[in-house]
């Protein structure tokens, strides 16, 4: 008896082959890359656009943020295409967020129990590894330079555009998946169609990346496995590290206001600024000026719509939910659309698109809701919270309840990052954390006053009450 | 000594003449219009540019409301241009609300103090009267069935095509007035540039414009000045009188549910249903389940947005705000823009357009705001509240204070529909009166508990601390 040979990770199930017109996948990002690889894992033919050219031959750069943090739902996406252990290999774990004061003193919290860690991947790298894959499956076609120029919903037809060569021609989609980032063309085209909800909501802060260089001899300058930031009330500076000892830094910055990229309109202005308020990280940034005015400014999008699918048509990733990066959950929140799309495909079958994209929509429309509102929720605690006494005391407050009922209080960070719950859930639990907080602090001026009896003995009835 | 000879309506300006470029106005509806008219008096060449046919040729419908209801800041626009007396000859004065129950009773509320009243006006006899006092004016330039393909900010220029020929041509402009509707074109570049917020939100409910016939030799058959509501919990019906002793009814009711569209699909079910909720309207319906399934089903959009203005290019009405129908301000709020922009050319002069657009929009983006908010609470209030028995107890309270203290307790009904206060004002003014009845309502069971010594002592203290 002979084993059944099988696709190259040994998992896809039977699917359709031979005449079937094959998905489209618009978009070649990391979203719209790993949904590719999940579909032509299955079996169906696939083929996957962009209007841009392959970065693998470009080196294209957009000023889209070089190091992403992976967390536990992105890295179950991978496992799900067996390429987590060769992405683990190219990763540096972070153990631990290291605060940077102004005169340079560092203070450590841990993310997790021992062990737990956010991984930070650089962005090119994970995309080209994914066209890879993709490039070396049968049934896969990848056609960069090619930009939708209008859809036709009733039609199912793309209107497509030739960059390189500008010629325009007509195709027709079976299935199309628009994959297509924060300002997807294929949104566009449903947002144009009747009783269509949608919001794009920016913050009033740009981003923009920088570098710290790396040591002598490749070292990292900084704690390695670390992501450091540089809080300081209306604005702040991160910065996660690279595998050459590089660290790949992010300033979020109001556009206007006394400390904002309107205020620093030269070198000079700049290198005084930095000196004043980012000292210790000054002496890694020998080309700060050049990168401060050759790097763009990139602005920051929340975007909310509904519903997510019509006309064969299903939205994933960042164009149906771009999120503030205040949560590190951008990528983790897209891949785990994979995960969700896969599962739902096990469930129903390959053939029943109208009924997987339906309840798609519905299981993950209200958890990327919630995922937009923590991102929102971690940029103010960051901007506002981070320098009020009250709030830092709470903070300590928290910590001592998970560690003295760790089956009964999860930090809200640790549901987001280090398990799979729902992230509405996740919210939901983290709200209900904020009240019972809110009855307990009247009592706490200080950390000791946790360890009365009163406090105490309010706190069990709380955890009683409200399962937190 | 002679006067000196001026425009048609004897109050325009001195303007610039001849050689200067003309302003533009995209959208020949009713706030395009009226904007255009307010523009050619100060003497500006104007051009309008609408993508339909001129309505007075077309005889066009396109399923909008064929009456709208006029209030005070309409009026007040209409004189700005001395057209009012022309048009309160042909709009019919509401004195009231009267409600329909299932069983044909009626009771009536009056909308404000003797004498006070919303006009019904009928949509295309105003917008006719409009373009009809443009096109004798020098200086104006109306083109029809010109279509806004893509509008090139950065450039300055319109790229139009004229429907009829299907010509596309190019043409530069030098200040453009988006008064194109809730669909605006003009919006839409502006909504694709950086960092601009948008959003476009539905109900789930859809309206459908029906006629309730007039009664022999053009009477009417129900109260002629009156707005008549037959309000059903989750759905209403309301009629405004047109001038040939006709109704004008929408129905608004879900798209979908136990009563909805969707569950109403052929005639059979249409009349049963109308017979069953709308007993004595049915006999003035003698071509209902026709026109059910002739004319359109409209959807009910909120749209809101920022900055208004950017590039010389300007937002007004329906493009810049778009509102529900529930408080019947749609019109007039955009009117208002149209008074406002006036005021505000008179005090910062005719060239200085910038200074005017910045102000205009941050003076109005509020009040604009305040309105949708107010139209989507009259909507829930309609919907859900109408058939609550403490909340009607609620209103009689109210409309008990109003009248023993009329100076300090003005309803929010009034200060919306009957006052020029700004809308946010209003707004504020509604909840801070809607937090007072909050603290009374616990106290009052029934309508004499009103007169009671201590609700009395009580509100004479809550009118004295919070001057609602």
């Amino acid at each position: 008896m002979s084993l059944p040979t099988s696709s190259a990770a040994g998992t896809a199930p039977a699917g359709p082959t031979g005449a079937v017109p094959p998905l489209t996948v618009a978009g070649a990002g990391l979203v719209g890359s790993l949904l590719a690889l999940y579909l032509a894992r299955r079996g169906h033919p696939v083929q996957l656009l962009d209007r841009r050219p392959d970065l693998r031959r470009s080196g294209r750069s957009e000023g889209r943020s070089i190091n992403l943090a992976l967390s536990d739902r992105g890295w179950r996406a991978l496992e799900g295409v067996g390429i987590a252990d060769d992405v683990r290999r190219v990763s540096i774990p972070l153990y631990r967020r290291v605060m940077h004061d102004r005169q340079g003193q560092l203070t450590g919290q841990p993310y997790g129990a021992a062990g737990q860690a956010i991984y930070s991947v650089n962005r090119d790298q994970l995309n080209r590894t994914l066209l890879d894959l993709l490039e070396a499956r049968p049934g896969v076609q990848l056609r960069f330079g090619q930009q939708l120029q209008r859809l036709d919903l009733a039609g199912r037809a793309l209107h497509l555009r030739d960059v390189a060569t500008g010629r325009e021609y007509t195709e027709p989609y079976s299935q199309l998946f628009g994959a297509d980032g924060a300002f997807s063309a294929v949104r566009g085209a449903l947002q144009r169609t009747d009783r269509y909800n949608y919001s794009q909501t920016y913050l009033e802060y740009g981003y923009k990346e920088l570098t710290l260089e790396a040591g002598p001899g490749g070292t990292w300058a900084l704690e390695k496995n670390a992501l450091h930031i540089w809080p300081r009330g209306q604005y702040l500076m991160i910065a996660l590290p690279n595998l050459d000892g590089s660290f790949n830094a992010t300033l979020f910055f109001p556009y206007e206001g006394p400390a904002s990229f309107a205020a620093l309109p030269d070198a000079a202005a700049v290198t005084a600024f930095f000196a004043d308020v980012f000292a210790d990280a000054v002496p890694l940034m020998p080309r700060l000026a050049e990168e401060f005015f050759t790097n763009p400014t990139s602005s920051l999008v929340t975007v909310r719509c509904y519903p997510w699918h019509a006309a064969d048509v299903l939205l994933l990733g960042d164009a149906a939910h771009a999120i503030v990066p205040f949560y590190g959950q951008g990528m983790n929140v897209g891949f785990e659309d994979c995960t969700v799309l896969d599962g739902l495909l096990n469930a129903h079958g390959d053939a029943a698109w109208p009924a997987v994209m339906a309840e798609f929509e519905q299981q993950r429309k209200p958890n990327a809701d919630a995922m937009a509102d923590l991102a929102l929720y971690n940029f103010v605690e960051m901007r506002d919270r981070v320098g009020d006494p009250r709030f830092l005391l709470q903070k300590r407050i928290e910590n001592k309840i998970a560690a003295l009922y760790p089956d009964r209080w999860v930090p809200l960070y640790t549901r987001v990052t280090f398990s799979h719950l729902p992230y509405a859930e996740a919210w939901a639990a983290g709200q209900r954390q904020d009240a019972v907080m809110a009855r307990l602090m009247p009592y706490i001026q200080a950390e000791a006053d946790f360890d009365g009896p009163a406090v105490q003995a309010q706190l069990l009835q709380e955890l009683a009450a409200t399962g937190v």
